[in-house]
């Protein structure tokens, strides 16, 4: 089946032509595949729901299952959080049981603790990495910016397996533990959203043993986005015992297509998961098996009064602070990832920069407590502490506690509490753990291992908040410390991550104090719009360097003025409603598009086909042989789904010469009525359909309700990638592609014409 | 200018036809409009906002005023809080002193403090009442149906005039301090979006006067409900002083079309609100101008261990409770405010019953407070009650207080406090107020007054669940009864009014008791599936009682078998994109239609226009000679905002003789690409649409890019009324208009045969 060489030549260099360095290219793009969130209305969909619905046992067994399995998504996930936190700090407990008796054996010497820890650290980070880097590479990091492209329409690949979810949980122990600067907040997120995956799907892809026939209804990406909608918002709720936040996280993140029942679905996930979280803590930490007995994470316990007017504008500084600390952290985390990306080509060199990183955050935490202690009574402490380095002093007199090793050397969870509740912090302690920890926070975030920022940040704008709380201690009065540590925290949180109201909520629920409320959202404010007018959130910094497509939550203003057919691709490739088994045979060989539009032979668009579906109807040899309409279509609907999420490459369909000229009838499969625009409709306008409805196809047609082009979220991309760079003159001269010659052109319809005559010539 | 009768005759026959008893009539469908919520892509829209867009300083001065009206929002309605607040509780003050007065000079005898109570009553219901009925009606009842419809899409007429403002705002003053079973905070919901639209708008239609051309950029329908949106949530942060869950309430109930940004400026709104509200009422109360001061409304500051698990299955069993208790309540007002439409014909009726559920109210109240006065020690009581019958002891022994005066007769708000926070409590007290208070708000809900329905249900809920935590205080341990209180008032305001999670967070922000949280929402899950068996929410019986054409979230499972042409109106009445000024004329006058489409010469579909603009086209005598385009638009786009909200009606226009056979250019003015659906698309994908675009009419295309039809919310409405009501057979029977021999059909275009008939005679 050689295609003549200059047909090919050809088409490679019309394909080409397509691209732009600067732009997304195709492999990229096709590796980062949109979600069909939007229902497929055809025939065979059409008569099939419809027997399905006329039974109202299917229907209430469908709404059975579908809050059986939101359930079990906030039960596991939450399962998932008592046992991350459970073992993390069965972890840190022994490892700082080990150093205890090193300081004890070498009678308060520097050097014995701290190989013990150094090397304990060096190990645990180490495995962490390594089951990353050779296991599962899609469980490094938080997580939180796939799942943030994944509810927004995008399939990054690898990141919902179970194999990822393993990596993950088994490695973000290791990490935290490991005592690297970062928390396990984030990876929670991540591991909520897997599990919903995972059991919404009843099977996995890493173990085909797995696999359950229950859930079959749930295959397709409507319903797995929306089940993992739920799932991170109990990832939230299972990490912070926060579900309101977790409920707002996943509608702030998924808004663009979402719909209100499924509000209530992953409300009912988060609390089922904040439930669960609860009392299964109490009851592994307190045997007391009661949910109210697990405070909020950080809870603030202080009740004097927690701000009055004069401190509003205070706020507000340390919102702009937050701003301009968090932007300067995503500026320089950027430069290290754009350096990562040049040095780290091999994956040994990636796991020893794990490693050093490990080394360097030992050897300063530990440096620190023994050259700076920082000395406090112990009464002057919380109770929080007790699993960090209070029995033995630790370079401090009796009846003292080293209050830095309690900073560096416990879990971040802890850190943010004392910091958020601790009576007494010396000025030079805050200082000193602001500044290193924010350093630390900015090597960690990025490397090989699962880690989380959400902690780091609080606990270094609590360290800098509560600071400035001290310094205005002598100046004004009734200075409320606590809050002033919250406020800090929050300001650097969201001058880093620039989340807005789940993030508020999150740290109400947290911290339990209903009253911050206010300042807590004055400097969130602030700390977005100071830091949006430097460089966009870490989230997102993270998300671009990857190349993901994201796009962003409104059209600009300057898609008012751009039309569709600027920032179309114009070499439509089509196919008749009743097509060649060759032409779709060699089409899909020579294309990588994910779907094609059809129309019928007086060339008026019929509807749109996915990539998927036509390699199964080759598959499953659906062919006749003339152009007349079957009674029955020829393949069953359930053979569309039967590798979801994966479908069978193009390559592993045989096409035998015999059925070459034989015909498929696409019409009882095919989307018949997608959304469409109008070649002349604004960008905007484009922009607010394929957002909204969650589109990954948007066919473009003229007035005659012929196709003129094709627009997906790559085109809406480069558009607003290009008005990024200011090059929004470029965006227009696409349309005049210089390869407009190879392109047959009559009235509104395109023909690739290296592929028609291609196919004529084997045909023939 | 008269028509020969039998087309007119012919053309009215027409139009009944379109119509069916049971379904929105003509004049109540026009009486209630859509918002036109998607933009108008018109070439002179378009080129106006390219000229705009290119000055940077026109941007950045939008932006600005953008959010200074958005503080402003935020801070006259919490002023508006604050002032209600205060009068409301100054004037019960006052009245409870000429009680104490009239009890201490008869010596504790039933009868003077009495009549005193009664007659003030009376006088200040009637005030409210009479205020609502000869002034503004649109201000009785709670508004927060009217404010729903608003954000789903529905301008409700009167519903957001300063007029209706002014009595809302004076009438629920007078309603709560007349001692009513009701509460101010709906009503501060309506009376936010009042602000909003006022502010926005900078204009008046009640007050010509007022009419600053600061903002006219916003005198649109999308910006202004966006705004109203933001006014919504800036009313419940300054009633409850609960900014997240007046931001969720937005979302909420606006979410089929919304967009991140607004989530944005929401909750920028909430927030001064409710930093605003917390300042000056600190400074009104204390004189302390401090923020904190003022502890979130039904502060609970009980801190003992507030639920165990054992627990739970009694909170699952309340929320059960509240949903059935809730939904008889919803079906009871249902019944009694049909029988009040059936029998209240008059306004002095309406009046007069409001004065009797007055009397009634006090009667029951104070003859409860004589005959059982549940004495309890006064140290076993909050604080918070020191307005109400404190000093004399009202049938009380000396040191003690009658606690059933104290729920009664004192605000709503403080009885919702003291059951949350009083430590004793006599069974029989709350049993009699739980049962009689339920009766109370269920007459007053409806009557003609502003009032809200949020304060009664939670204290009605209040009382039932203290009292079962009371009772089950014997059987079980560590029984907490204030949790219990909180848990039976979030069943039963969600037992009727069936919010979610906006609900769960007001609670959780008024009560400042996050670890109250899981319990709420379990029980408020609870109640709302357990209503949702029975009946509908209390706003949502309310919309239907006034026939307003609210949509429904989601579509339903029947739409995926029905397609856009069974329930179209295929009637379409066109122009053509250059069209003769005695036929818009002569359209807009027979026809009640808010769009119409446009198609060419050819009959290809072009674009669509609104009534409104076309009356302003002919009111501005955009005529010309030819059907030449003009060079330049013959009417300056500020025209046609010129009179938003109202546009001038079609009798208005005067059309001379000489100009009847002049053209009008439609091109420039209509919007050329609006988001049209094919014929065969499901009702599912139709709703979809229209919903998640916020669309106004949407143009049926079929294969051939010819109009076939208009779906509006009307057919939307009325296909979900029907499947309600198992008339599914019905919606298809429609397709087969009777009257379909009026019409002329060729290929695909229809022309409603009378009009061009006459306007053919006319023009000859």
């Amino acid at each position: 089946m050689d295609f003549p060489t200059h047909t090919s030549a050809k088409l490679d260099e019309t394909t080409k032509n397509l691209l732009n360095p600067d732009l997304l290219t195709n492999s990229e793009a096709s590796a980062m595949e949109s979600l069909d969130y939007d229902y497929i209305d055809s025939p065979l969909v059409l008569s099939e729901k419809k027997r399905l619905f006329q039974s109202s046992t299917y229907l209430m067994l469908l709404n059975v299952k579908l809050w059986v399995v939101t359930f079990l998504i906030g039960f596991i996930t939450a399962m998932f959080g008592v046992f991350i936190d459970f073992v993390t700090n069965t972890i840190i407990k022994y490892k700082i049981i080990l150093a205890d008796m090193a300081y004890i054996h070498t009678q308060g010497a520097y050097w014995f603790p701290y190989i013990v820890l150094l090397s304990s650290n060096i190990i645990l980070v180490g495995i962490s990495s390594a089951l990353v880097l050779w296991f599962a590479p899609a469980g490094g990091g938080s997580g939180i910016p796939e799942v943030k492209c994944y509810l927004n329409g995008i399939k990054v690949p690898e990141i919902l397996r179970l194999r990822t979810l393993f990596v993950k949980s088994v490695g973000v122990i290791l990490t935290v533990s490991g005592g690297l600067a970062c928390g396990n907040e984030g990876p929670m997120i991540h591991i909520g959203s897997m599990v919903a995956a995972g059991i919404s799907q009843g099977k996995s892809s890493t173990v085909p043993l797995v696999n359950t026939p229950v859930f079959t209804e749930f295959r397709n990406d409507h319903d797995k986005r929306d089940f993992v909608s739920g799932g991170a918002a109990a990832g939230i709720a299972g990490a912070f015992g926060a579900p309101i936040g977790g409920t707002l996280f996943s509608l702030e993140e998924g808004s663009s297509f979402w719909n209100q029942a499924l509000t209530w679905r992953t409300f009912f996930c988060a609390v089922v998961a904040g439930f669960t979280l609860n009392t299964f803590l109490s009851g592994v930490r307190t045997h007391n098996w009661s949910p109210d007995d697990t405070s909020p994470s950080f809870q603030i316990t202080d009740t004097s009064p927690t701000y009055s007017i004069p401190h509003v504008p205070f706020f507000i500084l340390i919102g702009a602070l937050g701003g301009i600390l968090g932007s300067i952290f995503n500026q320089l985390n950027k430069l290290l990832m754009q350096f990562r990306k040049r040095i780290n080509r091999m994956k040994i060199f990636r796991w020893l920069e794990a490693l050093i990183i490990a080394g360097i955050t030992a050897t300063i935490s530990f440096s620190v407590c023994y050259l700076a202690p920082g000395c406090v009574s112990i009464g002057n402490s919380t109770s929080t502490d007790d699993i960090t380095f209070r029995d033995v002093g630790w370079y401090c007199g009796p009846g003292e506690k080293n209050q830095m090793a309690a900073l560096f050397l416990g879990s971040g969870e802890l850190s943010v509490k004392s910091l958020f509740n601790d009576n007494t912090f010396m000025s030079h302690t805050l200082l000193i753990y602001a500044v290193l920890y924010y350093l630390l926070s900015l090597i960690t975030l990025g490397i090989a291992a699962p880690s989380g920022l959400l902690v780091p940040c609080l606990a270094v704008g609590g360290a800098y908040g509560r600071l400035i709380g001290q310094w205005l201690q002598p100046i004004m009065s009734d200075v409320n410390v606590h809050t002033f540590a919250l406020v800090g925290a929050a300001s650097f949180l969201g001058g880093t991550a620039r989340m807005t109201i789940s993030l508020c909520v999150i740290l109400i629920e947290t911290t339990g104090s209903v009253q911050r409320g206010l300042p807590i959202m004055v400097t969130l404010m602030v700390a977005k719009w100071v830091g949006d007018y430097f460089i966009h959130g870490i989230y997102d910094i993270h998300i671009e360097l990857k190349k993901i497509p994201l796009l962003e939550w409104d059209p600009d203003h300057e898609m008012s003025d751009v039309r569709a057919e600027e920032i179309m691709a114009d070499h439509v490739i089509w196919l008749y409603d009743v097509e060649k088994v060759l032409k779709i045979h060699t089409i899909l060989q020579k294309t990588t598009h994910n779907g094609y539009p059809i129309i019928s032979k007086d060339e008026v668009f019929q509807g749109l086909i996915l990539r998927s579906q036509l390699v199964t109807l080759l598959y499953k040899r659906a062919f006749q042989n003339s152009k007349a309409p079957e009674e029955i279509p020829l393949v069953d609907l359930s053979e569309f789904s039967k590798y979801y999420p994966r479908s069978p490459g193009i390559e592993s369909v045989q096409i035998y010469r015999e059925d070459e000229d034989k015909f498929i009838d696409l019409r009882p499969y095919m989307n018949r009525t997608p959304y469409v625009i109008h070649n002349n409709a604004t960008v905007e306008r484009v922009f607010r359909l394929f957002r909204t409805m969650g589109l990954r196809h948007l066919p473009v047609i003229n007035e005659k309700a012929r196709i003129v082009g094709m627009i997906t979220r790559r085109d809406l991309y480069n558009f607003q990638a290009k008005r990024n760079k200011n090059k929004l003159d470029r965006a227009r001269k696409r349309r005049k592609s210089p390869n407009i010659e190879d392109v047959q052109y009559i009235e509104g319809q395109h023909s690739l014409n290296g592929i028609s005559e291609s196919t004529k010539l084997l045909s023939d």
